[in-house]
């Protein structure tokens, strides 16, 4: 496997490109031609470095417009390509990617196209290179590689075949199905791009969106399966064409694209096995099985001496007593029925760590899984850092994944844990009286330019599927809200990103430096007894404004004492089209503003996270 | 008049969206229901703040997805109707907006959507109120004007008629040529929005991207024209859904739309006059006709007693001699051939403000106009600040309008001006042998926030026009640069944006707090002369890459000895479809690293501003 990707998808000036593609892991890389012409040495200089890198070049691009210009130009345009593979030479690269013209002004004569790219690959075929002709999406006559073949058939030529791009054949809803009349010896190149889907001018959406397999939603795993069951085994090669990725630093980009490429192996491997492929390449990656996913275990807050006593007020005040403490470390547990929150003060640990840059935090999640081993084994795999258990004696072992932030998810495997008096002192307070059934979901919030980072990670390691993006409006602004869950929808983790400076997400983001994991919602049996009790406690909770019940009465025809009943417990209420209903309040912030709780019951299968009443929370959230 | 805009156009909770309206100068306002629903207090309080603030509730909106629903439901959202219905006589407003469904599950039959709006026709009859009924131009089933209507007229009920919504008319390519077949009376509401031609979904277009009129590229001037000709006196609404304006605070987008109002009322009433009309409203807007531009007379620095010494010295290097001082101020004239600039380090001064926010920085342009009353009077009318000539004895007063960063255009009366000689001191230094043209462009760096504050300056008061935003690919992501001028092209100004953090101008926006005018490039009649005369000062130029000269050789079919030529004088070359030609060279960091400058020639009409080469030059100005 020769994995390889296009100068343009990463930041930088071109030797900081080429030092991070090849620091990722790459062994190939397309130069893009203004990446090449913006440097200030020769040619033969990057041939150096990329051999000093142990990178092959690959691919040199993009050749345009070439096909079909008038007569009289043609000559002219011969001999720019006359000078492109000159420059090749000095490069030390032999394949010449082509796109088809876009200008409608060029020639729709099928022989006229022909006759064109027949001179340049005899051209290309007198310079010992190769040409790979692209059918550009917005191609002015040459947009499907169905069509693009057709011409190069007719050319007829050792030195042309075609490049197959993922986003320019998926984008226009097209599908590899053609690929039987093609010779695999004429598919001179491959170039995987994978998108979100949009309904926008094609030429936009690819100049600006394309992303890497795995943070799209175009079907590239059935793209990169039908190829290798074709036969191919030339480079996989990313280009990509993203305004985040062009802003954020080239490394881990880089990394991403290079882990994006891991993951779309893997899943093509699996294709291929289900399909009983008779032969499945060796070098595609192949990593240890998902685990299972059984829940959010607890929830650990890095807190230092000033602030832990502020937040253990507004645990207790919220229903969680504090039943134990760690016997050799500055831990506190606490909890309610199947809840358990850890605040760790402990000097010296990853927790002081992520607390000394963020503050006051929820600094990591642990999960039930049926498997840790594997899932540690993948997290290694896709070259994420992992925790190394530090256990005293007589402590439980938690090993741990390293996320995006720098948070931990710690695996608890399912069924094998000794429960906490192992590590704890227990008290004997009782537990409060309102029992909770679990974590519900957990929010992130994200910096724009990382949640890229977060979506491979989720992906690759966990295997967590994504919903579509919602939009929540924040009286100072947009923010968008992906879910991301397990396939089995036991752990659920809202990204939250936005992009305007003064919405809450913004400010936290800010504020905390790439806030993280921000909010955490707990699932009660009977969120009525639940909100009652958390009150009598003193936990306030926020309000609600008698508007907004009024217009869940025309929305829902609810009854008014249903209404009275939500309103004198501050509920917000969503249903979703099958009848599932959610009910759930919010609590004032906690521990000088750093946080705010969920309390909330879902009925008849509700599958959301209330994102419909996040506008009003916003709004009632930032009152001035 | 009464102008109006709807509650969702700006930022921030109801009270402050609806003090930052009055303030702007509307005496109408749209309650966005959404709005309402998130804030604590109730509708009566709402009604009675809108009476204290001088604003009429001109509209509540929107009911949705109301006319073919299943049967079954018609009762249930009769009641909801009902139950809004009592909330706006809280309100103290008696028009309600329909728009129309958007499920395609919706009843498709005419006759069901006409039974279904009679209904409510009558329901709001009996309350006393009317209903508007909206065409989404992404309705199921309702999507152009026309089929409202269509409807509307069969419903035949004194309570109902339709909604006109440029965005929702125009987005489609639609126009009021209809209008005809409507009675007067049946235009219950117009709503006004401009947006920015886009090839993507209706829907999100709509939602993200609208903008206030003049601020986009709709026929809005000719919407208003033909409504106002058939009769319509009714309000004028705004209706914004824009991601920049729901982040930015609600006082300067919010004037910025009552601007918006002012000038789509001004062109209309010459629209109306140019075309005859019989009956020209008087409340329509006018102000004092444009003047002529005939260039940049000069620019100023601000600078203080640190900086000053290192811009002077860049300055004289490039070409600038040390012409004069000014009689009785701190303030130094610089001069080659028709180009001015000002070095003002006068305490006290407007220029020292600026120079206290922005440290070293262009802060003012002088304009050559015909007609500097008329400006003034423009920009006082339009609610823009002016700055009072304040001359001493035997000093040139010189007026000024205030641009939106707080820097100055400064009015120069052509023909008009007395010279240098009256307030400076000149030197016989004898003037640099390369006689420079003039300045041909001044380059603005705005933050993303402020672009539309900046468009609409220039638009309303100046009159300049926009062209297309082009893309500038910066090593560390994407700049977006939009050419304004003065319609006789003399002067010009390029607006460069960047969302991306780390880019040149993201990093000078943020450093220089808005960073302004940026860059600054002279005409010179002969590059190859005025280049040697700088180069032999002292001055740096920019190092150009020789790919970047081999790429021209293939783009362009240059000559070798041209090429060299250009290569020799680190010139940068452009030619347009017409065969213009830009020659163009970029200075080393001026100042410390504040500025840079450009020395260009134009040959045979070549009329933008080298963008084309921008990639290169960012590149190569951010060479690790």
């Amino acid at each position: 496997m020769q994995r390889s990707i296009a100068t343009v998808s990463v930041s930088g000036s071109l030797p900081e490109k080429l030092t991070a593609i090849a620091a990722a892991g790459f062994d190939g890389v397309e130069i893009f031609e203004n990446d090449l012409l913006c440097y200030p040495g020769s040619p033969a200089e990057i041939r150096q470095r990329c051999d000093d890198l142990g990178l092959a070049i690959t691919l040199f691009q993009p050749f345009r417009n070439f096909e079909g210009n008038p007569r009289d130009q043609l000559e002219t345009h011969l001999a720019r390509a006359r000078l492109k593979f000159g420059l090749m030479e000095q490069l030390g690269c032999d394949t010449l990617l082509v796109c088809s013209h876009v200008s409608p002004q060029s020639s729709a004569e099928r022989d006229v196209q022909i006759a064109d790219l027949a001179r340049l690959a005899a051209l290309a075929e007198q310079h010992g290179m190769r040409v790979g002709y692209e059918a550009l999406a917005w191609g002015a006559h040459v947009n499907h590689y169905r069509q693009a073949w057709d011409r190069v058939r007719e050319v007829d030529s050792p030195a042309m075949g075609i490049v197959l791009d993922s986003f320019h054949v998926l984008a226009l809803g097209d599908t590899l199905d053609g690929l039987d009349a093609i010779p695999l010896e004429k598919i001179t190149f491959l170039q995987l791009a994978d998108a979100p889907m949009m309904q926008m001018n094609t030429l936009e959406w690819s100049r600006h969106f394309r992303c890497f397999p795995g943070q799209g939603e175009l079907p590239l795993v059935k793209f990169a399966t039908q190829l290798t069951q074709k036969g191919y085994r030339g480079p996989w090669s990313l280009e990509i064409f993203n305004d985040t990725f062009r802003a954020e630093p080239a490394t881990p980009t880089a990394q991403d694209g290079y882990r994006s490429l891991l993951y779309l192996e893997e899943q093509t491997r699996q294709a291929l096995a289900q399909a009983n492929a008779p032969d499945i390449p060796e070098g595609l990656f192949a990593s240890a099985a998902l685990p299972h996913y059984h829940g959010v275990d607890f929830i650990e807050f890095s807190a230092g001496a000033d602030d832990a006593p502020l937040l253990d007020a507004g645990l207790q005040q919220l229903g969680l007593a504090h039943r134990g403490d760690h016997r050799t470390k500055a831990v506190s547990l606490y909890q309610n029925g199947a809840v358990n929150l850890i605040v760790n003060r402990e000097p010296d640990s990853a927790a002081a760590a992520y607390h000394e840059r963020h503050g006051l935090s929820m600094c990591a999640l642990a999960l039930k899984v049926g498997g840790a081993p594997r899932l540690l084994q993948r997290a290694q795999a896709f070259g994420y850092a992992i925790y190394p258990p530090q256990a005293g004696p007589n402590e439980r072992p938690i090993p741990a994944v390293c996320l995006p932030d720098g948070g931990l998810i710690y695996l608890i495997e399912q069924g094998g844990q000794a429960g906490w008096s192992q590590d704890f002192h227990l008290y004997d307070a009782p537990p409060p009286s309102d029992s909770w059934q679990g974590i519900d979901h957990l929010a992130i919030a994200i910096p724009e330019g990382m949640r890229q980072n977060w979506v491979m990670f989720l992906r690759s390691v966990l295997g967590f599927e994504l919903e579509s993006m919602q939009e929540m409006n924040d009286p100072f602004g947009i923010v968008r809200s992906q879910l991301a869950h397990s396939p089995e929808n036991r752990v659920r983790l809202p990204l939250n990103i936005s992009q305007s400076r003064e919405t809450l997400i913004a400010r936290a983001v800010q504020r905390y430096h790439g806030a993280g994991l921000q909010h955490a919602a707990f699932a009660t049996r009977d969120i009525f007894s639940a909100v009652r009790a958390a009150r009598e406690r003193g936990m306030g909770l926020l309000p609600v404004p008698e508007n907004y019940y009024q217009d869940l009465a025309a929305r829902f025809g609810l009854e008014q004492a249903f209404l009275d009943e939500l309103a004198a417990h501050h509920l917000l209420y969503d249903r979703d089209g099958q009848g599932g209903e959610l009910l759930h309040a919010y609590t004032q912030p906690v521990a000088d503003g750093r946080f705010f709780f969920e309390l909330l019951e879902r009925r008849g299968g509700y599958a959301g996270y209330g994102e419909a009443n996040a506008g009003v929370r916003l709004t009632m959230q930032q009152q001035p």
